[in-house]
């Protein structure tokens, strides 16, 4: 058999594996090592294919169209720093759970280590933020690899795929000569199906776990950000059963689309109420129990380390639970749908009072958030008037840093429909742009970014994308010139160095980013503009809005909610 | 004793023991869990802190400082993906030996893999990419910890400076509250020096290998980039006792400051006459000795491999010693320099008229090299006039892919002090712009940046560092609109899908880009305009000279070069 044919009966045969495991989308960055499995993928009907030349970028786009897919995506790239480009999202995907499929082409054995150009040592190359790192053998036209392919794949997936969802490794050697036939049909793949086990609970926390809940005076329960695909339908029966206080961090996804039965539950304002000492002393909880990932609010997180729950119960899918409280008492590693459809509560005897204590902070510190845009120039209320204006049907991605936490503070519980997606695996900044913009690709849904002007800047090239694939998407900027978080921490405190190390402003402005992309855009300057100008976007698939604010204004005006809400909840305590 | 001043004393104690080290310069990266060793960097005298926001940026920038200086230079960062964004970098640093203490932030023991934000794991995260990577203990106050930091420092240095350089890792938990008391004075170090060994070659290698050498009838040498720090004046001496034909690669830096009596000795036209098959059979080498990196010339090591030298010496300061070819018959691992000074060559045997053929064939070749740009308008042409302009004095940086070989076919010996420098450990396109940022930060002669479209587009984020510190270096991107290196491979031949994986043009030019980062700008579209337009370039310090080429027609001209090449070559042979 010619090595052509070897060549090309071993990259469809990948092709054909992946789709049969059910992948759809495939993100390829340009190279010359990968070449016959980007002729593969791009030859094959099954597959969508998005193209980014910045392989950082690309690897964030893919995790992007996960999260909105809630199905493994394919990353491929050459061989060489091309490959250590992706670590960044690949160890966000590791820590947020989300199943990418990375292969990167390699040199053959004999160009390993010998200082032969663009190789580079790649097995094993994401070392412990990978489920799994398979180094393939070559095209080899041997009776065992075909064979091989079809099982690793169908392992790599089956991997990706199980809960908890993370990237596998792919390490894929090719020889020159790189070329390969075209061919129409993919080949029969004679490995059927990976079926795939659901984590459930064993019996004995149905039993154990439901009767503390059930005998709970005082409890409430915690969402963070919950798995991909989480089917919220059940989540809602189980707050109807519970009929706990619910604190929901914007992630969860459960502040929209709210059921109205369930709205009187559901508690936004936690990062606000929890700041008031004597509220805190009414509501310290018999139980806790937690499903999701860690919520944003650094004072929720306080409060729980505080209180020493006699029961803080953590549902994770990974047993590595995720409690950096180091108070929790019961761990229960599961599917959470699978675990709550079969919870048995009947009654439950938490105290009426109890409840009324939370909603009635709530609502107190919700008068004051809905009218704090009244006169208010900060970030904070463009956000407000934001979250008003973007139509319903719309996705929300939301940087790291200062936006996620202005969401968290003035996203409230509402029957619009709008989702809230961000990267909060690892909580970085970088990839932001990317991720959005494979968010964009991945679901039907008018897509808006909100970004400060670092976390922009840092993945401005997440636009290119927008030049190999139409891209629809708004991205506002909330430029305040640096690294506005650092306003509210300690450091913020010391003169000396601040702005150097912390402020880092760039006096960037993005005009001319848009310019070169071919965005419409607007600059907002004060909160009166944003309605008037937001309606005039209209022209362009990509739209820009740069919203100029101060980073003492945003603190000062922050801070100054934040002694309303605690003056209201004081006065209605006394 | 207080938290802070433990705090305190370990970080500059940290400081202090890298400043004896001899480190001079440090990169750091905003963030808030490495605070404490921002703030001693900040304060320290002795240092220069450089910023970047971007650490993909940031990591190539030190790598870029540390070329410049020949000393390691340290990088500093924030936990999670931040750290994983210095990578690409950092498996740079390894394959170029680059010497990078590469510090990241972390959280301390009890918020590691417990779901706390920010916080990845972060123990080998770089693999085998680097030579060490070592966990730091907490700023606890036990007896043991300063001298550990001061040993651990002063080791990590030491091997990142010993042969062959390379990256290490130090991964330092902060546990909160962060902030510091400032000092003036940095705290003794007890630990006084670690005294880095030489790379001596066993005597048997002098013995062995200089009676090759000097028995040799028909051989050449081929010197590809060279150690970081090697004297150049044993290289020439070398050069004028052996009487070889040298194979000079642009990287070596021996092709120019040539001393006149060694310039009848320096090929630089060997990927050109390396074409010809009568060239190659009238040269074929009893002894090939290599020195430094391998060449860029894919003909040159093909000729290698297939003219099997009775003898071919690889020299290598690393045992992994780097011969792709696989036809190497001697290795000696040692310091290039002192091997050189100790060989005794005495009389040498090659046959004049073997050295005769290769300059009489170079001469041909750099009299069709030279008149190329008479009428041309492709990139070589605009290289080629480029080489000419740029005033002595100067240091170019070479983005991988089309520019270096470019470099590599017009940069002719010359005594003209230019010095060449590009990224070829791995030979990425990434980082290119702040690793030539990092250059010109660290020397003091004028820098250009000569890099292709899509390379400054991967690394636009490069440009950040002027607003951090002032930086002085012209850029000039070739805008052929897509990756030129393709069209000189097979898959140019193959029509199907070759814009969309490997031409993958954007259609950005990058006028937008100059005016957001307030560079100079001129756009050539042709040559004839190069020489007047770059004349006016003298207002700002950043300066970007923006070519438009077209890729077809790049390759039509060199292609055309070769043949006229080999035409030359036939004609002499007949």
């Amino acid at each position: 058999m010619s090595e052509r044919k070897i060549l090309t009966d071993y990259v469809y045969k990948m092709v054909a594996s992946l789709v049969q495991a059910g992948v759809q989308h495939v993100v390829v960055s340009p190279g010359s090592r990968s070449t016959p499995l980007a002729y593969a993928f791009a030859s094959t009907k099954q597959l969508t294919m998005y193209r980014q030349v910045d392989e950082r970028a690309a690897a964030f786009f893919a995790l992007g169209i996960a999260k909105a897919t809630t199905k493994p995506v394919v990353l491929l790239c050459t061989s060489g720093t091309a490959a250590a480009n992706y670590y960044p999202a690949i160890v966000e995907a590791s820590y947020a759970r989300v199943p990418l499929i990375v292969i990167t082409a390699d040199r053959p054995h004999e160009l390993r280590e010998v200082g032969a150009p663009q190789a580079i040592n790649q097995t094993n190359l994401y070392g412990a933020h990978v489920k799994w790192s398979v180094d393939f053998p070559l095209a080899d036209g041997a009776a065992p690899t075909l064979p091989f392919i079809e099982r690793h794949i169908a392992r790599a997936v089956a991997i990706a795929t199980s809960a908890p969802f993370g990237p596998v490794h792919l390490n894929v050697p090719f020889r020159e000569p790189l070329l390969i036939d075209f061919r129409e049909e993919l080949p029969t793949v004679t490995f059927k199906q990976s079926h795939i086990g659901q984590l459930t609970p064993p019996k004995a926390a149905q039993v154990e776990l439901a009767s503390i809940l059930r005998d709970t005076k005082k409890g409430f329960v915690v969402v963070g950000e919950l798995p991909l695909g989480t089917d919220l339908t059940i989540m809602w029966e189980f707050v109807r059963q519970l009929k706990w206080p619910i604190i929901v961090e914007s992630l969860s996804n459960m502040r929209t689309s709210v059921p109205n039965d369930c709205l009187p539950y559901v508690m936004t304002t936690y990062d606000a109420i929890m700041k008031n000492d004597d509220f805190k002393a009414l509501v310290v909880p018999e139980t806790v129990l937690r499903l999701g990932a860690q919520p944003v609010s650094k004072f929720m997180m306080q409060f729980i380390t505080k209180s020493q729950p006699q029961a803080y119960i953590v549902v994770d899918e990974d047993p590595m639970f995720r409690d950096s409280t180091g108070v929790s008492t019961h761990f229960l590693h599961a599917s959470i749908g699978e675990w709550l459809v079969q919870l048995d509560l009947a009654e439950t005897a938490l105290e009426a009072a109890y409840l009324a204590e939370w909603q009635d902070a709530n609502d107190i510190a919700l008068e004051y958030i809905e009218h704090y845009t009244e006169g208010a120039i900060d970030e904070g209320a463009m956000v407000s008037r934001l979250l008003e204006i973007i139509p319903n049907g719309s996705d929300i991605f939301v940087s790291s840093s200062m936006p996620i936490r202005d969401i968290d503070t003035f996203l409230m519980a509402t029957s619009k429909d709008i989702r809230i997606f961000a990267n909060r695996g690892a909580n970085g900044i970088d990839g932001v742009v990317s991720t959005a913009m494979g968010l964009s690709q991945g679901n039907n849904r008018e897509t808006y970014l909100l970004i400060g002007d670092l976390a922009f800047l840092h993945d401005v090239n997440g636009l290119i994308a927008s030049r190999y694939q139409a891209c629809n998407m708004t991205i506002i900027v909330m430029n305040n010139d640096g690294g506005g978080i650092f306003s509210y921490l300690p450091q913020s405190t010391v003169e000396a160095h601040y702005e150097d190390l912390f402020g880092t402003p760039t006096a960037l402005e993005f005009q001319d980013i848009a310019r070169m992309y071919n965005m419409d855009y607007i600059c907002v300057e004060d909160i009166a503009q944003l309605v008037p100008k937001f309606n005039t976007l209209r022209k362009n698939p990509l739209r820009l809005i740069e919203i100029f604010t101060n980073r003492e204004e945003n603190v000062y005006a922050h801070r100054a909610l934040w002694n309303r809400i605690n003056a209201g909840l004081k006065a209605w305590q006394s």
